[in-house]
């Protein structure tokens, strides 16, 4: 369905109007844990998906799961605990299982769920370490059962367009990202200050949009990395996982890129992407809204600095779509289990580099988008 | 459900997540006619809607209906044409009509909706002149059915924030509103050019946000008016409806608001709000996203330039949730019909005021919110 | 003088250094009145031209004039009570008086000066009325002297790239500009909110900014004025001059300009500039420092929002170097006291049609910058 | 001089008028070395101060030291060539002598010009590394002359608001600071590329800003510092210098700043600043001017980005004048040759950090702005 242009050329145009498959041919997820992302952020996108739809909820507090399938029109049948997390094989329903545990619980149902039949969509960081994510992996591909990371990001037009920005060496190719993730977290006793659920601490929850963010802008992955890791001292959020790293990349290009995380600083989520013809500020980069980029560059004899307004869009709602699209299609995630593995080597890199205090050396990757699936297709 | 603080206090809190209403006890609504606005915004808006749901669909293009009606999963059934509108009476699924047709058909099936039984949400302009407004109020108060004007605006989070400054007069009274809301149309044939199907031209279509929003941010009504229109000569857009018009409002607390509505110029949606303490910008103030507002005021010997970021919400999104809670409790809209008429009174004193090149002396009303529901809850 | 490019060609270029002329070859200015204007910015302006210099003041408070005389290297001879204004002619070293006097003083300085053979540089506004600035030029020209209107805008680089832009309708044809000139008076014992030294309230002191910005922007003569004022009821400051003034000029080409300037309103100095292709920002449009200005278009599927920053300069020393180029050379200012006339005309217009609450239409200009002397040079 | 206020006081006050101290009873400079800084910033700063003047030029081509001097009023016989610099000791109009030539030079002129009883102001970086840096400071010492090191940010308004903010606490200990300094250079055979003349590329010319600016801003000294250097092979502006340099310092109270400098990327001068309750930016803070600062930080629900805009001043002129004040008052300048000898060793730190691959540490510094005079007074 599309309509005539009614307005003029040089108006921004609105697209055709979203298409959203009728339900009974979208593909059925099922939401495995109820915690605060899958309330405030996954269920609700359900509602601006297009390909994917709610069919069932796995949860460990009943009453809570009864509650939310209500909200979310989810049948009574369709909820299950943790301890019969197997009964989801019998519900043809259920197509792809979405993992929003704890990360230190990933491993366990996303193997049990593509043994179960089901393709899975998990959250990032997609396990506590690389043995456990290549596990993961393996697993999926025993099962021949698609296994797609929630990069989120990676889907998101603000970040695509950066991507495409950065690629297409516009500007020269970029020499320098600065990323900082830092953001300021209370509640001692929550699960992210524990180890063994969380893996760490402020780098596989935030830092990895860093590292990650440099790795699918450029395409490249790095060949050294430093780091640097501080806790403040006596702090009860601290006693298990780090509240600060710092790390340097260096990419085969030449390319560098610094990244701050902190668990202990306001809210701040920026990138700076630097090019020889242009500095490029991208705020709110990592952000579920409210990002803001802008390319700085001679016009003349003035400075230009062109903010890009792009039409926002749900990045859960895109991500699951396409989840979906990859089961109705059988194409390869475009974040697919790899891409969570080669991050969580990275990161143990990075814990090598700041335990050690030395530079890590590591084998350049030639392959553009080595860990990646096909690229998706514009707009 | 609610999750306890896990950021700092210090950070701005998420909030409690969204807790819809179940399916089955939401209101449902029957959206009248399937042009641009429907498909692009209204539709896809129920996705985010948490007390309405689309149960029926009214069109004059079955082909078009079916297909929408699978996308949104409205059942074949709930499918009206314009002939069988009165069908709608007997689906009791049905509680709200939502009226999206061309502005000169809103009476018609508004009047029909009302005494088919139906609960009543009209777009604005509610209708092509204050005599047909006022026809319907009649009719909706006859049949006892609610009847709300769809002003998104007094809705939406940012409208809603500056509204609040301006009443609290944290920076006094506010002695100036410049509001400008442009766009560049094309196809002259749209029924937008129509004056029979769109009433007028720039100043209904777009300069109506202007007026409304000087009234509801301000809560008075206005008592001078001048105005001057414009077209271009030998445009072919412009043979029955005006391109331009510009006009000057003057409330009983000295407030002016000069306003400019056009078909011809490059989109842009913005108001300036001046006190006696503060300049408030309030960009894209009428769009439907991308709203950006600020507050520049003294701080010490600095200027400080206040931007305030707020969550962004759907405003289709929340008028429609504010409808159905309307319906579920019996509420009177804070957009009632009433609010409508006076909108086209003042419009058709506008044109009266720019034909005779005289100022038009109103009335003074001096109850605050005169034409308006109760105020909306905090959040 | 010139240095090889030492950055990239993707680098914005400094520009060649200041070539300032030797002090033997400036201009030499006296000023007339040293109120807060020439005290804060135009007596220190003379640290930033490069072709005229400070040699004389006139002051009625002989121990200021001293004081200042000290601070600016004047020579204690080189400085003049009111009584002694004729004293100037005996001085060679002033060729140009810059007269800083309240607007009502303006006309017995700006007559004595050219009498006494020097050039005259006058501030804005030129006087209290037409029929006085007309006998100003008259009375230049019988003289043979230059005079010109301190229309610093004019000068000032931002201002010029907005006029660039719009002549050169890179976006189409500007149809509508809003302006907003206010600030938030005090102390109503000030010469502002005398009539007689003032000449009226808010309209000429910085409402003239607007209407002589929309002018010089375009290069057009309005056709059509209509108006309103209004002031706040018992408030000292406003019981002989207004205290808000709202116009809409209509141009040839059909441009409007909705303009409003008030006394009572926190300091805000905007304009807006609307084109069928983009919309203009432009902020502090009539500050002295501190202008932003960007320019809103479409960009493939975004909206690009391009601020230009441009080198700042100081506007009085860039209005006292182009005096100064007129007297070296011969040439007519760009703002001529036929500029100056041409705005009291208007402004008297204004007062009309505010009064008679019709608007006032004038007998079209069709030549291009018709009171303006020619083009500045680029850069 | 000082004017009752004319605005009300929620207006942004103009503060007094200027007061320079007559030309007679200023402080003489003699500038050595017409390069580009010096003809381009530091002589047209001159205008612009209130405390120094020009007296004096010294350069090794006579026709341009000519030139300059007709321009800005230098006397014919003040000026001096390199082989006669000795003579400076014989003109008692010069109380000070400002070092502007390449940084391999700055040794032989600070230390005759203190030896022929000036004070001396020198551009920085103050040497090519520590020793000579501090035998001018010796030198300074034994003569018993005042040298101060001109680190303009020190002086410049958006600069000190910042330190201010920090310091202040206002927001919680800031605890990152993320500092990028790059520009992309052209002309391989200009100085800045020649190791001799230049003491190293990046790092020492613009690295050393974001040194010195986490250093001052902070007011500690760094205890741990790791670095990485890299440079394009084959580009024929590094054969000789470095082209990028990352470092991190770690200072005390725990603070970490990420800091990059290039030689080969578009202009961009950035600061982030990053406490608990707030995050800074500060954009163009090494620049010489459009500075931009904000503070972001939670405000009820929103978040709220607020813009400081001060007063701007140029940074060459309030450093020359604080100059001309310590001469005048015999205090001790706040950024002495102490404080460059200072950033020289840290310069020399990151060097060995970057070269040997591993964390450099360095003796705790307890002392608040252990190397810097007195704080400056407000305003």
């Amino acid at each position: 369905m599309e309509f005539p242009a009614w307005t003029a050329p040089t108006e921004r145009p609105a697209g055709p109007p979203p298409a959203p498959l009728p339900p009974g041919e979208r593909v059925g997820f099922a939401v495995v844990g109820l915690g605060r992302l899958s309330l405030e952020e996954i269920l609700p996108a359900f509602g601006e998906t297009k390909q994917a739809k709610l069919v069932a909820l796995v949860s460990g507090t009943p009453d809570k799961a009864k509650a939310v399938a209500a909200q979310y029109g989810v049948s009574p049948e369709a909820l299950y605990g943790y301890a019969d997390f197997d009964g989801l094989k019998n519900n043809p329903a259920i197509q792809v299982v979405y993992v929003v545990t704890p990360n230190g619980l990933h491993k366990e149902y996303v193997v049990g769920a593509v043994r179960a039949g089901k393709h899975v969509l998990c959250e990032k960081p997609m396990a506590t370490g690389s043995a456990d994510a290549q596990a993961m992996v393996d697993a999926a591909k025993a099962a021949n059962r698609t296994l797609m990371i929630a990069y989120r990001c990676q889907y998101e037009p603000y970040n695509r367009a950066v991507q495409k920005l950065v690629r297409g060496k516009t500007f020269g190719a970029t020499g320098f990202i600065d990323a900082v993730n830092v953001q300021n977290m209370a509640a001692p006793d929550q699960w992210r200050f524990n180890k063994a659920l969380a893996g760490g601490g402020a780098l596989p929850d935030i830092g990895l949009y860093c590292l990650n963010g440099a790795r699918f802008i450029s395409g490249e992955e790095p060949v050294e990395i430093s780091a640097r890791i501080w806790s403040s001292a006596n702090d009860p959020r601290f006693k298990e996982v780090e509240e600060t790293v710092s790390f340097t990349l260096r990419f085969p290009s030449g390319l560098i890129a610094n990244c701050l995380a902190s668990y202990g600083l306001h809210e701040s989520r920026r990138m700076g992407l630097h090019a020889p013809g242009a500095a490029i500020q991208f705020d709110n980069a990592f952000a579920y809204t409210g990002h803001r980029l802008s390319v700085a560059h001679r016009d003349g004899e003035a400075e230009s600095v062109d903010e890009r307004r792009l039409a926002a869009k749900n990045q859960f709602a895109l991500e699951m779509d396409h989840m979906a699209e990859c089961v109705r299609t059988g194409r390869v995630p475009r974040t697919p289990g790899e891409e969570g593995v080669q991050d969580h080597k990275l990161m143990e890199a990075i814990y090598r580099a700041a335990s050690s205090g030395q530079v890590v050396k590591l084998d350049p990757i030639e392959k553009e988008d080595a860990t990646r699936g096909p690229a998706l297709s514009e707009g």
